[in-house]
């Protein structure tokens, strides 16, 4: 058994995994290590464990430095650790602490598609990996809250609109003209996205994930695969290919 | 002779019409009674002005006073003036300061058909005229600018990418993921609305304005009028039509 760490910026996701499958997954906002004992408690069998970090690690230390001491595999994926994928990105230190783990979590999906990832956060990344096994490289484009609040912070006028899933296709009043740019701009983003990318690569796959994944995937017309746990899931791949 | 005066945040835009024809042009900071009676020396038949502005008016109070005293016809947009289109947005007083002259303005340049606008500046503005000659609404989005610097603000660890239009596909390095995402999620944005309408309503036209308009003209397949006058032109519009 398995345990995948997702230290992200503001929340920390750390799932249980078993053959695969994650059975069990708890969101924290600071690792400690109480809690890191009482999951290896509820979960005896976990014996190999993988983390991520987007943050300074040391905030993490104690937790950490006791995974290290009691499990048998640790693997902090900060450092260089082997991937079952090419990485093509020409930066791959800025790639982003998490984008070449929801790659290769594609690839556990489909392994043998070209696929086109979006992962919604703060910031929307827009990523293609290979039926030939490559991570290619990515955009990264503005995510729904930082528009709300772009609108507002550097305009005079536009107020700070909170999202609503309920917009049409055109603003009769102001707050409805902004949630309406920002979510209409996102779903046609997307859709640009897929066209382009079906136009030139056979057997596209898509996968959504992070915490808007659900919403979008619900508002274009292709077939989805949803998911919020893309990541943990990319991380236990490589945690087992490690242990291959 | 007509003068047409937007007062923008940043720019204020000074044009010089003749017959529904911009002669001149002017861009300048901050309007001042020198420069306002040189425009009128050298241009003598100008008898009307027209006058739109974004922000505190009492700005420019001494150069519109001069020309309010010496035109025969000095219309202050900004007061409760009739206009050549039905208004159907329900919030008239926050449609930002321009959106409904730049309507007008491509009224005037297609009368007899349903129209989409583009305004590319901090914000992007997409706007819709009716055949019916009614304003429907709009919506409102980030602009280039201001997605590359929200993307570094609410961010811990994107750069702030500076606009090129040297952009592709898909990116292999952390600026040009920026930049990309940033391009192509406008370019996305502009075919989803255009494809959205088209299927809408007939004979659409599309006209794009603002500082980037001619570049993103030259990125969509679809037929644009692009120009970086609408405003001035609906403004010069609606002074001739409380002339008539």
């Amino acid at each position: 058994m398995n345990l995948s760490i997702d230290i992200g910026n503001t929340l920390t996701k750390m799932a249980v995994i078993d053959k695969g499958q994650v059975v069990d997954i708890y969101k924290i906002e600071k690792l400690n290590i109480e809690f890191v004992q009482s999951v290896l408690k509820s979960y005896p069998k976990i014996d190999s464990a993988i983390m991520i970090t987007c943050k300074d690690v040391n905030d993490n230390k104690e937790s950490i430095d006791y995974l290290r001491s009691t499990l048998s595999t640790f693997i902090d994926f900060n450092s260089s650790i082997t991937v079952p994928i090419t990485n093509l990105y020409k930066s791959p230190l800025t790639l982003g602490c998490d984008r070449l783990a929801a790659a290769i979590g594609a690839k556990a999906i489909y392994p043998n598609n070209n696929v086109l990832i979006f992962d919604f956060g703060t910031a929307i990344t827009i990523d293609f990996v290979s039926a030939e096994n490559e991570y290619i490289g990515g955009n990264i484009s503005p995510g729904i809250s930082m528009r709300l609040n772009a609108l507002n912070y550097y305009t005079e006028n536009l107020p700070l609109v909170a999202f609503d899933e309920d917009f049409n296709l055109i603003g009769t009043h102001t707050e409805q003209a902004v949630l309406n740019g920002v979510i209409n701009g996102i779903i046609f983003e997307i859709e640009g996205y897929i066209s382009r990318f079906d136009e030139k690569y056979t057997d596209l796959r898509i996968i959504f994930t992070g915490g808007n994944g659900n919403f979008f995937a619900n508002q274009v017309k292709n077939p989805i695969f949803a998911t919020y746990n893309l990541v943990v899931f990319g991380l236990n791949r490589i945690l087992e290919y490690n242990a291959e």
